[in-house]
């Protein structure tokens, strides 16, 4: 077992629910192996700006059903510059930090790749964003909450579509991955979902439309994923509304929302083990890699994997949509 | 007391969380008195398509809690035309209608009052929209679920802001009036709401937001009414960003999930009192009113008025923002 | 107006949704109104015990959406005595307190009156407790939330009620009074309610449960408040269970659960709005007064009233049950 | 390829949110390969009795967000007997079906076993238990959203439990297996759960407490499994009090709140992907099996193997409860 004295942790990127539950696990085990914990506020920058404060488990009391992050997150330019890592380093050397836990998603991993190997310091990524658009593992923190958070608002829109009759193209994030439009349409049953991963076509989408309607469905409901290829949201409808009036389509962007509110039990449980693993990996000799969840048991996925390789949506996640929404 | 052998329920205009409480409430009711009652579906366009079916107290079961409307809802054209008022008289005879229950907002009772009077049935109106903008009722029905509804979002939302640091742009519905941005303001502690019934400049609006990132508030909401005076709500805040992008401005627009939802515990009493009470006023005769709560009690206002007047915000939670949010 | 230069907060008797934003409400109120304000910790015992500690905007950031009082609550024996209440003014004299504001209920209040007339300290008082049994307001801090809290697990034990075709007696919190058990009643739809202000026989109950089922009902919900006639829910339920073992009645007691959760728009509004009052309050020179919310409108109400009236359950409530449940 | 005509479909034993999607998923499944399906009514107990109606699209329209079961369940002791099975049996002839689909636990899966056999009928069962306590299935229909119902509600507990420094014993269900109190233990941090599969000894868990306790703790939560080894939740607590008065300790007992509930997300797809998982396994030619879901992957179980062998609790998370709790 590696000697650690101060092992410091940081969020990065896009917050998701579920990362202040990772923090408190990170916390409370680094107090459980005698290790000191200092957290890094607003991601990379706090390290290059010295924004570091010492933790201790009443540092993280209360904040495992909390939303957002205890430690701000943040985008640094400064970091992708070799003097901002140089004083990052800096920074690393006068605390006495012995090893960086980072919680966060691609370019968070992108980062402390870079910086693990230019200064030789262990790091350790946790993967928290709520897109779950990270190989290597089956689950990212977060994406239990939005999907919730998801299906909570398609649930809504769904009572006023159908007191109305309507149909509506609700839009959900993810630029480059439809996992959230795809589970998410699966658990509200939405009539259709737009995905990057799997294009459609105008006509594909309206012949679809039209078969509906001729059903007289009490309501429909498109799930699009920010990233699908049709182009925006607002035009995809607009157009539908242009050919059929009498559909009366609305739209929704749930936006931001979808990052916010307690996490649900899956994200805790996920936070709690993923931050519990990730001392025990540095205290292993682990560098440069992820912790991530695949089928239920604790991997250790190089860096360089998690951020070159593509995860895949659920192929039999498709396949239902199209048995369930006929 | 007023003899009724058959009364017709309906709603129309935008659906709102406890419009089922209300149609339930107006059923047992009915059967509890021994009138018989039957539901239109689709508003009073199904008065014109005689899309009509009986009600019994097994219809309603279960609907309590569910948002939306079993009757559903529609805009009808034709029945602004004296054309299609005639229809729906027709229908009215033919299935010996005494008397109408419609529950919706200002479209619905104006479109109650010239009917009422052109055919000389007694109706009586339930307020059911969930902007709170009816004249003669403190409370409408859906209203408190739209604004748990936004609370619990602007929370969430809240939860990134805090995490980046940001300023957010919220939009809710309200395109003539400010009830829910001004109460969704004060019990989400926004820091900044912009209603119709208070313009406010984009000097003002720019030195607030000034003011408040000089005090490195943690986060920052703007609360937006649809009816505001300053543009599109996208429109402002993109104004903001040029002038300020360290700011980082983001926006959200709620739109119809704040229409969706199990309805909170006001709104389910409040659809019962005022379905009870619609049945009562009936049976005492009364004709072209509608049933409202005011100070907690039940009183009967004129559509005549109930359209007319204007209900005006209460001008203590205007003080009440500028107090708390500084 | 009374010149005031420090104000001291607490939270005592049970604890409330609500409590945290009526402190974040007087705490923001002073800092407007350039008045230092300390918050006592643990109620009156913290008086006693001098734990008191300066509060400021940034104290209360992010609290209002927080269930429970980040003050604690306490019940104080030592309160009660001459003794206790001596070390108490001590402390208040040693940190320059001029007037005490305190959040609570009946308890609460009587002993802020024997204090403030023993030393001749002002002190205001703010409605806080689910029970909402305190005269001259109409609604109390906390008792919305509890509402929906419990019509939340109400509609969930109807789904598991209605699956088996069970009776349930669900018992809610109210030693005193049935406000919330009659409140919920209507919300929930419950066939029967059982609450301290409207004793009913066993007999009574029997009979109304056997009409019930005799007409098939699919399920049914008895919400019984903890302070009704009768003896305890569960002997209730085995002596139906004994008569009627058909009916395969089971007993929920929601307890603490009532107590917590993220507060209500009514109740963060109401918070808000009692906080800011009971600042204004003290600032007109009023003393031993509650504030309370009548019919929307503020009223300072003697703690002497407050205590010794009795506040009556809305008979309006208990015909709808009769109605709405047939 | 099998042919199948007509396939009925049951829930048995505790309902469990989530089995309306299954049904649902059972219903479209069906519709989508040309298949008939009927409902039966009440569980086994319908089949004896002839409770049997045909569904389709729009009878499972709506369902998919809705607690309990459509089909409602019961328990049967006529099932148990060859009599019972054998009138069973004349129904399904009389009905021309072909294949029987039950969703449910142990017991139903135990009933479905000899009745295939007895009557050489294929029967596959879905798992539908909030349990989580069957073997061959990482996950039950209803697990996650007890669990996230249980956390929810511990977290209300939790507030109130700070206000006042308490410590609360909270029973949750789980009378063979600890997977809800263990699961939720962690989610909610839970400082001790007591489970039938790690028997705890009086003075290891007063010793704890007392740790705890003098640690000033803010609060502490112990989560109990119903079927736990040191008699009942009251009991323990009363003689916690006894000892230790100054804990102030409380119960609650969550009980059938725990049924009930909006499935999560989790369980909806898992009710889908099984419901159809189902269907295709009896066109398969699958017989007296159970679907599961492992490691991701669709697996057929033979009911015998469902049936008698033990799930074992995670012992990651046995671990991670002594290294959060700390």
């Amino acid at each position: 077992m590696k000697k650690l004295n101060k092992i410091g942790v940081l969020t990065s990127g896009g917050d998701a629910p579920g990362m202040n539950a990772a923090i408190r696990a990170v916390v409370r085990k680094c107090f459980y192996e005698k290790i000191e914990i200092v957290g890094v506020v607003k991601g990379y920058q706090g390290l290059i700006d010295d924004n570091i404060r010492l933790l201790d488990p009443s540092s993280v009391s209360g904040i495992l059903k909390e939303g957002g992050t205890i430690l701000k997150s943040a985008r640094s330019k400064d970091f992708r510059t070799k003097e901002g890592r140089g004083k990052a380093y800096i920074n690393i050397l006068k605390h006495g930090i012995d090893a960086l836990i980072v919680i966060g998603g691609d370019g968070t991993f992108t980062g402390a790749n870079i910086f693990g190997e230019e200064f030789n310091i262990p790091v350790v990524g946790i993967p928290g964003t709520i897109d779950n658009d990270l190989y290597g593992t089956d689950l990212t923190i977060g994406y239990d909450t939005a999907l919730n958070t998801v299906v909570e608002a398609v649930d809504k829109i769904r009572d006023t579509a159908t007191a109305h009759s309507r149909l509506f193209f609700i839009e959900v994030m993810g630029r480059d991955a439809g996992f959230i439009a795809l589970s998410a349409g699966v658990a509200s049953g939405a009539e259709v979902v737009l995905l990057p991963e799997k294009p459609t076509s105008y006509d594909e989408l309206k012949g679809f439309l039209e078969k509906q309607y001729s059903y007289q469905k009490e309501s429909s409901i498109v799930l699009v994923a920010e990233g699908e290829n049709m182009g925006s949201t607002l035009d995809i409808a607009n157009r539908v509304n242009e050919e059929h009036p009498e559909y009366d389509a609305r739209v929704t962007i749930l936006g931001h929302l979808q990052r916010g509110g307690s996490p649900t039990v899956v994200d805790r449980i996920l936070a709690s083990e993923l931050g519990v693993a990730a001392v025990d990996a540095l205290l292993e000799g682990q560098n440069s890699i992820m912790v991530g969840m695949v089928k239920d048991e604790i991997e250790y996925v190089p860096f360089i994997k998690a951020i070159k390789n593509k995860k895949n949506v659920n192929s039999r996640l498709l396949n239902l949509i199209s048995v369930l929404s006929g």
